[in-house]
C-alpha cells in the first residue's frame, strides 16, 4: 500500500517494535519508518543458514506492492519495476547476519543509537531497501531490489553468486549499489585479492649433520627480503586513490627440532587495485618472486576487484545525488560480482563497517533516515 | 662362573637363542657368546618405559659373578671390580630399545646379520659389556659396568642422569666407553646443541588494510638472511675435526590468512664443538642475530658438548689397543653426562648408526665378536 505509506523520515523513529515471532507466517510492515523497520528486521534473526522465514516475509511484503515483479531463486528474493525508464538500478543486500551474540532483540537508547546483531551489517540497509520498494512506485530510474542470503560465509555459498549464475538477466542493470555499511559515504570499486603459497623444498638430514641436508627454511629468505622491501602502488582510478599490499599472512617449515627441515610455505596475499587484470595480478606476483627460488607457486584462492565506474552517468548523477567525495573500498566485496556482470557499483549504507561483527554492533538511527532520504530524493526527482 | 665361559669369538654365531618368557624369572645365559647373547636381549622387550624385567635379569646374572658388587638404583644396574688397579674404565651401556617396529624377535640371515629392534642401539653393545663382565674376572683396570634405563626418551628421564645426580660416586672412572653404535669405531667427545626461539612482533591488521598493522614475519627477513650466510667453524680438537651448524629447525608465524601477523617465531638450533662452554655458545648466538631485529631471544633446550679427552693417558691405550682413528660424534651423546663429571668419554660399539631406530635395524655378528675381542685383549693384557 504505498500510497498510504509516510515519506521517509516522516516520523520520529518509533523504537524497536516488538519481535515478530519468526516464522513462515511473521510479516513485515513496510509502513513503519527505516529505525523501526530495521529494529523488526534485527529481532528476526537471519544467521547464515536459517534466512528462510526472512526470506519468505520479505517476498510476502514485496507481494503486496502492485509496482513490483517478485522473483525468487533459494532464499534470494529479487523485485523489479517495469516501466521502461532509459537506466535501470540495483539496490542489493544480505539479508543474513554474523552469529548473535547476546545482542538480540534490538535496543535504542537515547542517544539515538540502536544496538544489536545486524544494525550495521546490514539489516539498516535492506530496511532502507524495502522503504525505498514501499514509497517509490514511479522511480525515475526502473529499479531492481535484490534480498540475498549467505554472505557472511564462504563465498561459493553467496546468493548473489547463485542468481548471477542461474538468473544473470534478473541482475542486468545500468548501476548497482549495496547497502553494506560506509557511515554513509560512498565507497567505489573493491581491491581484488590473490593468495598464493610460495613452497621451497629441501632435503632433510639430522641437525648434528646439517651439512648433509638442504635448508628449506634458509631457502625462504629470498622470500621474506623481498617482501620486506616490497614498495606496494597507490594508482589513481576515477578519481580515487588505492592502495595496494603485498604481504606474508603465514608462513610454516619444520619437521621436529633436531631434523634439518626439507620444505617451508610462505603464504602471501596480495590486495591489488582493480585496474589489474586478475591475471595480470598473478603476473606481477610471479614476476616479483621469479628469482626468490621459489620452488611450487601455487595460487591458494583469487577473486578480482571492481572498478569504481564513477564515470558512468547514473553513478555520477548518484555520486551529485547523495554529494560527499567517494571513497576506495580497499576490502572485497560483492560489488565485484556485479563488475564481473559488466554493472558498475558501489557501496553506500548507514550501518558502521567497524562495529560489523562486534558483540556492541549499533547503527545511528539518524543514518538510516539520511541514507533512506537521499536515494529517496535521487530516485523520485524528475529526470532534468 | 666366569671360568668355564669360553673365550669371546670361540664358537660360532650359534643364532639367535629362543626367546626368554620376558618377567621377573627370565634368566640371562651369559655362558653364550657375543651374538647369541645380543639375540636373546632382543627377543627380551625392554622399550623405554619397561625396562623393569630385564634390568632384573641383568642384576641376576651379574650377582652370579663373584668377581664384582652389583648396585641397584631404579631399574639401572651397576657393578664393579675392586682390585686396587692404577685405572678405572666405565663400559656403559642403555637398556631400553625405541618402540619396536614388527622386528622382533630378532632374525639371523645366512650371511651373518642379525635383524631386529636394539640389534645395533644398543643390544649388541649389552651384550658386550655383559661379555666382558663374565670373561675378565682380574681385569688389568678396575671395571664398573652401567646399564641404564630411558635414554631414548626425553633427557630429564635418562638413567644415567638419575645415576649421576644420586650417586655421583658409582661413576667415579679415568675413562668411559659407551657402546653405542659406531661400527666399531672410536667416536670421541660430542657437540653441544642449543635451541633458541627468536620472536619477532609486529602489530595486526585486515591485510586489506596492511598499512595499518606491521608485518612480524616480514621482520623476520634479517634473521632468515643471516641464516643463510652463516658460515659455520671446523675446528680441529685432540685431533679430531668438528662440524658445527647453525640452523632454522622450525619457522611460525600467521593468524589468519586475511591478518597482517602480529608474531613469527624462527626456533633455531646451534650444535657447536667442545671447545666452546655453554655460555660461550649462546653469547656468540646472540651475537650472530644482534642486529636482525629480534624482539625476543628465549633460550628452549641447551646441552654442553665434551671434549674428546683423548690425551688422557687411559684413552690413549684404549685408542692404541683398538687401533683406527677416532673420529668426531657431532650428535649430543651420553658421553657429555662423562664429561661433565670430569670423566673423559668416547662412543665404541659394534651397532651400526644408520640403521638405529629403523623397521630394518641390524648388526653384522662378525662386529659383537670383533668388538668383544679387542676390549678383552686391552683389558687382559698384562700392564706394561
Amino acid at each position: 500500500m504505498p500510497d498510504t505509506t509516510p515519506a521517509p523520515g516522516s516520523g520520529t523513529p518509533s523504537g524497536p517494535a516488538a519481535a515478530p515471532a519468526p516464522g513462515p507466517a511473521a510479516a513485515l510492515d513496510l509502513t513503519l519508518d527505516g529505525p523501526a523497520l530495521t529494529a523488526a528486521l534485527v529481532d528476526f534473526p537471519s544467521v547464515s543458514g536459517t534466512e528462510k522465514p526472512l526470506a519468505d516475509a520479505i517476498e510476502q511484503a514485496l507481494r503486496a506492492l502492485p509496482h513490483l515483479t517478485v522473483d525468487r531463486h533459494g532464499n534470494n528474493v529479487i523485485a523489479r519495476t517495469h516501466l521502461g525508464r532509459a537506466e535501470r538500478v540495483v539496490l542489493a543486500g544480505h539479508i543474513d547476519t554474523v552469529p548473535i551474540a547476546d545482542n538480540v532483540p534490538s535496543r535504542l537508547d537515547d542517544d539515538g543509537v540502536l544496538w544489536g546483531c545486524g544494525t550495521s551489517d546490514m539489516k539498516s540497509g535492506v530496511a532502507v531497501q524495502l522503504r525505498i520498494a514501499a514509497t517509490v512506485p514511479e522511480p525515475n530510474r526502473d529499479l531492481t531490489f535484490i534480498f540475498y542470503d549467505n554472505e557472511e560465509v564462504a563465498g561459493h555459498l553467496n546468493g548473489l553468486g547463485h542468481v548471477a549464475d542461474a538468473h544473470p538477466d534478473w541482475l542486468a542493470a545500468d548501476f548497482a549499489i549495496l547497502l553494506e555499511p560506509t557511515t554513509g559515504e560512498v565507497e567505489g570499486g573493491c581491491q581484488g585479492t590473490l593468495r598464493v603459497h610460495l613452497r621451497t623444498r629441501g632435503e632433510r638430514a639430522h641437525s648434528a649433520r646439517g651439512w648433509m641436508g638442504s635448508n628449506a627454511i634458509h631457502s625462504a629468505a629470498p622470500i621474506l627480503a623481498r617482501l620486506a622491501s616490497y614498495e606496494p602502488r597507490r594508482p589513481v582510478i576515477d578519481g580515487l586513490e588505492f592502495r595496494e599490499g603485498l604481504n606474508a599472512v603465514g608462513i610454516e617449515g619444520g619437521v621436529a627440532t633436531n631434523v634439518i627441515p626439507d620444505a617451508c610455505t610462505v603464504v602471501v596475499n596480495y590486495r591489488y587495485a582493480p585496474d589489474l587484470s586478475p591475471e595480470q595480478a598473478e603476473a606481477h606476483v610471479r614476476e616479483v618472486f621469479a628469482d626468490c627460488g621459489v620452488d611450487e607457486f601455487v595460487v591458494d584462492d583469487h577473486t578480482g576487484g571492481a572498478l569504481p565506474g564513477l564515470s558512468h552517468p547514473a553513478a555520477a548523477a548518484f555520486m551529485a545525488a547523495v554529494g560527499g567525495i567517494a571513497k576506495p573500498k580497499f576490502g572485497w566485496t560483492d560489488v565485484s560480482r556485479f563488475s564481473a556482470l559488466g554493472v558498475p557499483a558501489v557501496n553506500y549504507g548507514p550501518g558502521d563497517p567497524l562495529y560489523a561483527h562486534k558483540r556492541d554492533e549499533h547503527v545511528v538511527v539518524e543514518r538510516i533516515v539520511h541514507c533512506e532520504r537521499r536515494l529517496y530524493d535521487w530516485l523520485s526527482a524528475r529526470p532534468r
